[in-house]
């Protein structure tokens, strides 16, 4: 298997390059864990190229390969399927690669690669009935009309899913975001869905979708999103996202640069919890420095593969600086890490978010 | 008046602050140049503190100061004043910062803080109208929901117009962006659209107009937004956006490094242009490196107060690197420069942009 030989960007700093991405790719400002559905503009983006402007009238869907009958499916032939509605937490699996150090060469995200979008669509796997699939059927490439060059290849971006994971009830071909159409960043008129995984496997701009007889070996697939710790590390694969607890950053905040105060009294803390693999089971909060750290309440998820929204009453003994932190555990027994699990993507990296918060008393003071 | 001691950045790398607002605060892609109305999600986005959730029930507009008839109005009385819907290019006036050298600290714009809403409200002027302005009325402070600190200070965010600017017909108080109610994050209930104006003057979240006697002195008027060449400057306020013509990018992108290659032949560059002084004029494009110009095709503008698209056909004469320009001039006279006009807030920074492309043969090679 061919192997990525990651660069490395300057641990302290940020290269033009990486500003390039930040310009184009945002996050979620994390004050949006607010809404149980995140409003579209909020939701976090990434693209690896330019995004398309396709034709909806002129728009088919093909599906090829090894089935017994292959499809080519309009937009009205795909929205005349029955539809299903399903809220979806979405985290791209570079999120916290700028928190790493050395840091891989790539999207430089903070915390924010997140959001949860209502998509609305039809189920892949009845899709892949109708067509019918062979019995040697391995893998369900699905091609984005996005195109570009990466790692000296022009494509255009594909991934694949395991025919098991395809044929996933949850996993949509979605036409449309917080009931409207997709906006053209979100891959208008039509992107693969899978919930739980992290954001690579849904295909924006998805055109074409080939039933292949054997485990696909494409350039996203292979060189990209696998987790390595070295560069003559194969690898394993990127699929479900790792449990992650996150905080509205509390108080107010300075511009240009974004550090925290809050007025001594009692607060409530509260951000959103997720995990790909299984439900959340707790979060936790510390307010020294992870020293100590009390349960938080949990909420009801906004969904099955949503996140949760979570709180934890605070009164700060006194003004002065605060180390934050929160972190989630899931029923399958995975919790997060204290520091990044490093690698040569900069992918997962699900450490515990820390925020320094500087309490002050009413006439806006902190002890220096 | 006070004076801002701005901060200078290291001019070859980003800081980690600068990430964190890049993270947030997003520019529009430029291949969106393709829409005469930018689509939500993809234009720009500038926020000084966080985004406030206001709740559009209990929402009131309040309107006092030096008026006959203070007035407190809902929502839906807002909206039952006749309505306008106003096509408005708007850019920061922060854009460009990160072209400059030595770089004021603060967002780090490239080239992207750029956007063009239909806006959708009623008139400020009608309203200030209703309330009956005093004699000695000067200037209409606008005030926003959303709160932090800058340069030391607690603030909300506020601006404002003197009264004859804030008279203009087409200045709006808006509720509804592309035909939806505004976004969180576009000011949801309602914001103070200025066309023609650099997105300092637009206050989001907007609550409270109060009209004063006498020249508004508040942080974003004396400190911020102002043009300065050096410290000891105190500068005048940034006003109405400076012409400027933007290309989309040729070709196709590298992920990550967003380097251009384009195969050889016939084709159409393109972009779109503006100016907040005047109608723009002409375009001309460059594709050596600035040492001759050729006149682009002019489309009629998306409105009186938003861009035009043009475009220019090229056909490179070789395999190789080229690099392309675009210059646009407004009815006023007013043109780009060649290079940054330097100041100590990084503003207004409308030289000429460059891009480099690589033309490559049918089979991707390019002479190195």
């Amino acid at each position: 298997m061919a192997k990525l030989d990651r660069v490395l960007a300057d641990p302290d700093v940020v290269s033009v390059q990486e500003l390039a991405l930040a310009a184009r790719n945002h996050g979620m400002p994390l004050e949006a864990m607010h809404y149980d559905i995140t409003p579209v503009g909020l939701h976090y983006l990434l693209h690896h190229y330019d995004i398309p402007a396709l034709d909806p009238v002129g728009f088919r869907l093909r599906l090829g390969g090894r089935v017994r009958t292959p499809l080519e499916l309009s937009l009205a032939e795909l929205r005349d399927r029955p539809a299903m509605t399903v809220p979806v937490t979405m985290e791209c699996a570079g999120n916290g690669r700028a928190r790493m150090a050395p840091r891989p060469l790539s999207q430089p995200w903070l915390d924010e690669a997140i959001g949860t979008g209502e998509w609305t669509g039809c189920s892949l796997a009845a899709l892949l009935d109708d067509a019918g699939l062979l019995d040697d059927a391995v893998d369900v490439v699905c091609c984005g009309a996005d195109r570009g060059t990466e790692g000296g290849i022009e494509q255009r971006y594909q991934r694949a899913l395991p025919v098991a994971e395809a044929r996933r009830p949850e996993v949509l071909l979605a036409y449309a975001l917080n009931g409207a159409p997709l906006p053209p960043q979100h891959g208008f008129p039509l992107r693969l869905v899978v919930p739980d995984w992290y954001g690579m496997a849904n295909v924006k701009w998805l055109t074409d979708i080939e039933v292949i007889d054997r485990t696909y070996d494409g350039f996203q697939q292979t060189h990209a999103y696998r987790f390595r710790h070295d560069v003559d590390d194969d690898g394993t694969p990127l699929t479900r996202m790792r449990p992650r607890a996150l905080m509205v950053p509390p108080g107010i905040g300075d511009f240009p640069s974004r550090a925290r105060q809050l007025v001594l009294g009692p607060t409530v803390l509260h951000g959103r919890a997720w995990s790909g693999s299984a439900a959340v089971e707790s979060v936790e909060v510390s307010t020294d420095d992870g020293t100590t750290w009390a349960p938080a309440t949990l909420d009801p998820p906004v969904g099955e593969h949503a996140w949760c929204a979570w709180s934890h009453r605070w009164e700060p003994p006194s003004p002065g600086d605060y180390r934050l932190a929160c972190r989630a555990r899931d029923a399958a027994g995975d919790a997060q890490p204290g520091s990044a699990d490093w690698n040569t993507g900069g992918y997962a990296n699900n450490a515990v978010q820390r925020i320094t918060v500087t309490v002050v008393d009413a006439n806006g003071v902190a002890p220096t």
